[in-house]
């Protein structure tokens, strides 16, 4: 249960709206997919948005404060954590120096990863870690196994395409993981643009 | 005749003004195609876009209150009501949860429906009722057939893609019913990405 | 010479300004080509952009005042007139509905322009004339060949894709010419998508 | 070292980030990757971004003086000068009318760069140098062997695609240079698309 832990962080809520608004506007979210999270200071607690969210109306009542260590949560309204509430807790339980996860389904990238294409990796955004993005395989969306494969793929990367599925990135705040998936959209534009000519 | 219908509803007719113009900043429409309806709360007016409108330039005056009995209308000019205005009307007949109307030419969503490839439904928006998204024969655009058989098709689905022609989705309000369209149009675009990345 | 003709129409000009940021946010324009013009009342004047004007940034300067009579101008700047300014003089001169025309080179309808596929006409702007958009040979731009084929396929069409060049569409006043640009390229970027899908 | 020559020019600064915000939001950036400069009227200093920068939030601390006769710099942050710099440097040696460079990775010129076709000049901005737009071969992002490459191509040319990398583009002032990519982009994407409709 939740104690002394239902005061909400409007800054951190405000950071999940305008983030939300963005994916939206950059058309990186299907529908009432996708979901974003914030880690707060005490790391204790996560905001995340709830599940079925529209991401272009997004407002304070669609993000609840949840308790990573037990799941319990405070909500201003009459819903839900997201689907994919314990994949964002593992990864925070396995990478401390990360404080949000963003999740999307952004075209490009989504399409590499129901393709039989692999995505390269490119300079202009880190550490280069590999020749291609790592992948994890195809889970049910909100399953555990979907949650731990794709965390511990996210041990040693801060991106990751879920196969048959969508994109997934990580940082040390959420401006860092968000550009990281434009960053990832963008590359995959570019590789299929490349692809084409070469037919 | 309308009777005692005549009053106009201005928050209805606010709502269909910012759907057409999101509807055309979203790239969604083509010329002077598409149209859009709500249902009042008694069930017995529709509000509809006129014939030939611009969405970008979408003002009060290219609104018309239809009453859906008897197909009389109010128009605050010499606009005629939508050509697919039976369409509208018998979604509504058939069914009694929806209370908008949305038909759109957007881009990826309606090439699949001129194209040979079926479009495939995908985890992010209420329920999957099939492997690939429903699609009406062709009939002429504003003709009873085309009425008749994609109110049929939407008694069972909130969305269809009428064969070379477009998209109908609907919904209890018309923002449920655009974001359905905007849904529709990202999954197409994603399968039309994910199939060039194939060949 | 222009005589009594130098007083500027300020609401035309504004016209042009908006239109041309307008096709510049919907990137229907490559550099510094495009151009457009208006007739004024007295049908003894147009007002037309500037050679190699920026749209992006098009500005009062930017726009002449043309004597369709004698091909005078009156200049604000140093600037001169469009270098397809016999293009348009020759539309008013043959289509005395016209009073706007509008030069494009969106990338979907100029890239059928390049290519061996013909451009299908569809549902959705005013009457269809013909399976396919009309097509002019290729001249060189600003040639009077250029002007005098492409304002003779005008004589019975309100948009003709100029071959290996781009796009002209006419109108009533600007914004229908604008309007059948966007359509256009609407139809161009469908069908496209109709291509692939069907590779 | 810089003497007397750490005051700041900041209209050259507001104007490098206006740039920035705006090849952003034209999605002509990937990540962290690109990088702008201007040369002052002393043509001594140039003010140009710093390495690693994201321009959608590019602002003041991002943005560097470098002395380019001794590589000395002022920076009002931490930040270092972007990797590219000696580039930047080596073209204004090379051509003393030119007052900025600009150097993006935008997703359609990027893929021709990346792939076996060339891309051609076309008509709509300035003088056509020859068939194609020249390609310098690849050499290590931040080498020197890029940065004398490059240079050496752009003595001739206002615009050089970089062998799987990117695009660079210069002129007499950055908005000239600006539109030169905008330009570069909207003829790749027609050529692009040109190429998908002869398949």
């Amino acid at each position: 249960m939740i104690k002394n832990g239902d005061k909400m962080d409007n800054d951190i809520i405000e950071k999940i709206i305008k983030t939300a608004h963005h994916i939206y506007d950059k058309e990186m979210i299907l529908g009432k997919a996708g979901n974003i999270s914030i880690l707060d200071e005490s790391k204790n607690f996560m905001y995340i948005t709830a599940s079925g969210t529209d991401f272009k109306t997004l407002k304070y009542e669609d993000i609840l404060k949840v308790n990573i260590n037990d799941l319990s949560y405070v909500s201003s309204s009459d819903k839900i954590p997201s689907m994919e509430t314990n994949l964002h807790i593992y990864v925070y339980q396995k990478r401390p120096d990360v404080n949000s996860v963003v999740h999307v389904h952004s075209p490009y990238a989504t399409a590499f990863a129901f393709s039989d294409k692999k995505l390269r990796q490119l300079e202009g955004f880190g550490e280069i870690t590999g020749e291609y993005i790592a992948e994890v395989d195809y889970y049910p969306p909100g399953s555990k196994k979907l949650a731990k494969y794709a965390s511990d793929a996210l041990k040693n990367e801060d991106k990751v395409l879920l196969k048959d599925h969508g994109l997934i990135t990580i940082g040390k705040n959420i401006d860092e993981a968000t550009l990281l998936c434009e960053y990832v959209e963008g590359i995959a534009k570019t590789q299929y643009i490349t692809h084409v000519l070469n037919l």
